[in-house]
């Protein structure tokens, strides 16, 4: 895995059934874009909880890993916190993911998701454990 | 919505997209399983963060709401934190929602899951809130 | 309760037993300090993960309780998630906590700590309840 | 630390201050009871949040720490997510941790909180991190 091209559609995997867009990469900071469609929605017709849940897994996990993969080593979710305080009907959910702490086993992220009007919608807490890849890997 | 024919493969959202299959619904106890398959997976392999936050908030979510809707009470995420304890890569993702506490203003429920060896490997917490719904629904 | 004068020590319950001392308070932002010593620490000489979750406990309730008594309202503490990435062994904790939602059921605080350096040593994300009285109340 | 004779009061540090009490320990599962009074309260007169989460903390800590301690590891709380389900007012907290993983560098349980009449109360998620001590130790 490289640092991507901006802006990345990601097209494989859950990150690309989901529809999940990369924005801004820099040393810490990431943003990101998924347009809302029916099919990330829940019975009520909000976007579902586990939309932000899994764009802020990847948002963490993928700056984690561009990070320390030079220095042979690999990163992986140890545990993700969202907690939902606006619901999202329609158009695009930006994703603002920010390092809050860079350890030598943990990294710690808050992304925040917000609406087309910039009003805070959902904020996750993910820790990232950074470790040495399987032997065999 | 009512309480679903059982197994139910639900078809529509963001949970017809992974694939969320309810197996077992029963007050307080709902058992489901998600086929994996590689949409469903990250970059390295292994099934997506996302995609067992995403079955626990529905299946909380969706218990909670047919246990209060005949009170005319309606049922949100207030708040889904996932811990990952163990990759699945292939197979099956088995979980069971139980609720730890039913109050008046919020329910809380934990959802393990494990693989076809009864595994641990994930196990999240939902904080659902039961609220009147809004005034014109 | 009223807000305090500042610096305010607390001199009763567990705050005043721990020593939590309030040195700013605003309108969705609130900064303390808890002086260390060895009854707040764990068996291996670091602060105790307790006094950091007390303090953001504290702070998160007195902030949202001293803003919505007046409409009549209580609050009351829901969930509080604190990591801890970097130990505390001397002189002063130092707290901010920042309001990140303020709803009409649940207000959303982030509470950082920090050691006399000025490095994140803690972070807290705490959910009040905002709610009616308990009608004898 | 060795294991503790049972019933074990703790005298030292911030255990010793709130007054945790470790009543049973076994492999995976470790009981305790801290005794209320004022000096363990809000101002509304409930037993603070911060107790629980303390108590938390100390039981995943100690459990992890005693049993990976013989293999020259070191025990290091994480993170602790703790709700609050019910307040309580007097008597004892009854705790009992459970282990729910045992991986190579991470531990995870959870604690529940009940009062005289076996009701839940609050309930902890603590991750406790295993590692290499620090060389000079």
């Amino acid at each position: 895995m490289v640092a991507p091209q901006l802006p990345h559609r990601v097209t494989d995997g859950f990150d690309g059934l989901y529809g999940l867009e990369v924005t801004d990469f820099e040393d810490g900071v990431v943003r990101a874009r998924v347009e809302v469609r029916d099919e990330l929605k829940q019975p009520a017709g909000l976007v579902h909880g586990g939309v932000y849940c899994a764009a802020a897994e990847s948002l963490a996990s993928m700056a984690t890993y561009l990070a320390v993969q030079a220095d042979g080593l690999t990163a992986m979710g140890l545990s993700n916190h969202t907690s939902f305080v606006r619901p999202i009907l329609a158009g695009t959910i930006h994703a603002e993911a920010r390092r809050r702490h860079r350890g030598r086993t943990t990294w710690l992220w808050e992304v925040d998701f917000s609406d087309d009007d910039g009003r805070l919608c959902a904020t996750s807490r993910v820790t990232i454990a950074v470790r040495q890849p399987p032997a065999a890997g």
